[in-house]
């Protein structure tokens, strides 16, 4: 399998998107809202995750929601805005595609595809973003096991592509918490594949009370970064707000990984906001 | 809700494709194998299957498979096996999608869209489907709540669809079947929507000999009928033939739901092969 | 494994209780009370379910409940009660014992002794069990394999008892009810064990409204009968009073069970009172 | 509830078992082999765990196991060769009790009572363990709920002891590794109540080469200390061998840890083994 460990080629076990490099010492920080909501809160938090420590922007244009009367992004507008945030801020974007015919537009824009976790079994879909050119960040499946997971990256590597990061975000059990955080599955990925294993504490507790603690967490056992939803005001946020962190509180858990990091060997920078409140 | 009690029309609740009632006193056995592997297959099972009793085929063109390096499914040309095994036996086929990209082209042979278990959350499909003119057979995700599953259905529903069936199929749990055959949904499905509600056995097991037991069951527990997996040799089978039954073990199990169906109140015909038995 | 097809000697697959048999073809209906509350409910529900159709009489003793502060049961006094339940209708007794200590009281006065989804994994007490001379009912752990399942009735017979009856309870999973009913257990475990397999649906799905459908179920996949809680005023019940039946709907189950008993060539005789009324 | 922050009196949140604190700035090491093989294998391990930094000894004299026919412990010999392990090296000792009748002589010999995962829901247990008069090591059941598992040690609590410790050690999910290691448990438990909250990835993995890396994320996300098993030669091992850390894979794991303590604001004691090889 092209996932296995010494199938990688002279690039190690790194994947990179532009500046930044995931599976090496320096972890990596996205950040940014559940879904694209307008040019001016996309913007806003742009900016703010930036200062947060954030060294890629996430955010959906495409929301996969369970109810079809529920908010569903603003699709290509989104786009628009995710790649005027780059502009701005210089940081690479990372977004959802959802859909086969989509896809080409959204490699024009998105420096990384996201496949989310509910699409993690469209094998069509994973084959189309192997084949679009742009590095692939895949997220497990809600009920997935190791081995599809697994599997659903080869679908990717298979088609050419060669930049395939995983993500674990929780996976569903009897607990009463949106999901529960499968942190075990990241030694076990690290162990099965060369492929670096970000992790994903918003969307794996689905409470911003428990993100600082299952983000600590998860670079203690090896993630090679962490994804985060902030949001510039949670309290507006359109989707997913209670799970979403203020950039303040996006800053406060950044410094505490930073200490984590350190202590396994890996090291994350400290945010500009911190650097800044400390000149003063 | 559209797929709330109440929300449903002049047709009450049931789903017509061609001559097959969906959610009527008679159930509805759909049998077929898990891939179309080839014309002689496909033509030699669609016969025995009709014999068997089924009134509906079933046989994946493009088939959902966790590796990429397996059997992916004849695709176009399954099609055209398809459309000729229903001029030879007079059954409506169902067969399933996964791409947007191939929605017209499915649809144009299909007499039911299959949404399966990996693309019950591809949000892109459901409103393709339920924008494609033809019925829907829905089968819940193999780790969806109820209520993503109703929700599911309203995707389709919402684009102007009003032939939606779902399907139970199996639920990923601790144990070690391949998946555990969650029934108890039958009767919650059929208390919360008007939808018709199909079992899958053979998925829901994963095991042969399991099918016999949980289809009486799911006759039992108020499904509207069956959809098995049948292969004129399953030995010989290309995916999934664990679970596949011979033509005369699905004429024994057509036997068995019989008379459980009569034991509830609901119908399903003699198969056309015990008839002829009984004639000599 | 003495659990094992063919480990069994002269007395073939039956397990004898008093005049009931488990695993012949005649179906067992046990049902009763969750617990016992009070002499008159006792008293009045145990007549009242024998009408209905039950051939052996349940009620909790000794009450394992999540929190300290709910109602525990009556013990020992529930005990007498039962006695007295018994004298009056006739009906042998099952009721749960959660202590090693009290094994010898218990075993005196109830006909058979339940070990309880929560005490599978009590080694100590099924050793206890297994040698207090009375036979045993043995729920399945609410996330115990087959294996552990298998494993725990084996720890009663190597004690001496060679009475084991398996009941499946629902097990846990991240479905919304209170437990997912795990009936294609029913068939695993009639394959791979001569042990009689009893079904509660009560439990399993902890919902009255969806009892009949699952005790239908239960008796077309193989069970070889019913458990059923009934309260002769469910309203009243001190404890699970929404999955208790009331006598009246206890005996329109009966009548559903036994035409699906007859259509996999079992039987459940018709209820007493459904005959008196017959008779009016 | 008596569990709940702000119903601890004047202790605070520490729970004191000799001079071992669970719940202060230390982290507390628990470790010693899953069941007391023999006198020699006792006193061998307990010296090397103590080398390798544990504070406390760890060691199962009654063995619960899934087959009558496995190794079920050496029962009250095996609490002799505890007490002789504390003589010899000063840990106090923590062993599990599955038998009310047992209760008494486990807790003349036990500085603290351990209810293990399989007899989480044994009531009787529980109670019999609050009214033992030493601190409780309450381990979650493998599919208990955060509300099952605090009203677990309310149990306890309520019969008047007060140093009632939990410990999470995986849940019971569709993952293949035998349990999945539940750490958001451990934020979501540190808020509810004011009981420490240990980790003990050996059995939440079941496998030593996942132990580091779990053991490190449970001290990020606030655990108040781990258990972990070791045994002086884990190729020998009765039961649990391949879950097993050597003295040498302990002490390292304590070097690990120690440095995530500091990152996270606690503290860990330098094994003596390391220092020891640090002075030559």
């Amino acid at each position: 399998m092209m996932y296995e460990k010494g199938q990688r080629g002279a690039s190690g076990c790194l994947v990179k998107v532009g500046d930044v490099s995931f599976g090496g010492e320096q972890l990596v920080l996205i950040a940014g809202p559940c879904a694209v909501e307008s040019r001016a809160q996309l913007l806003e938090t742009a900016v703010a995750v930036k200062e947060a420590g954030a060294v890629m922007l996430r955010g959906g244009a495409f929301k996969p929601r369970t109810s079809p009367y529920e908010f569903q992004g603003l699709c290509y507008k989104g786009l628009e805005y995710l790649a005027e945030a780059r502009q701005l801020t210089g940081l690479p974007v990372v977004t959802e595609v959802m859909d086969t015919r989509d896809m080409a537009a959204v490699a024009e824009v998105a420096d990384m595809i996201q496949i989310g976790s509910r699409n993690m079994h469209n094998y069509a879909l994973l084959k189309e973003a192997g084949a679009c050119g742009k590095p692939v960040l895949l997220k497990r499946g809600m009920s997935a096991t190791i081995r599809e997971f697994l599997f659903a990256a080869e679908y990717i590597l298979q088609q050419g592509c060669s930049e395939v990061v995983l993500c674990v975000r929780g996976i569903r059990t009897f607990e009463e918490t949106r999901f529960t955080m499968d942190l075990s599955a990241v030694p076990i990925l690290k162990d099965k594949s060369w492929l670096p294993v970000m992790a994903d504490p918003s969307h794996g507790t689905g409470d911003a009370r428990l993100v600082p603690a299952m983000a600590r967490a998860a670079v203690a056992c090896g993630a090679d970064g962490v994804m985060l939803e902030s949001h510039a005001h949670p309290d507006l946020a359109l989707c997913d707000g209670t799970q979403s962190l203020s950039p303040e509180g996006l800053a406060r858990i950044v410094c505490e990984m930073r200490l984590v990091a350190e202590a396994v060997g890996r090291s994350l920078p400290m945010p500009i906001s911190v650097c800044k409140e400390g000149e003063k």
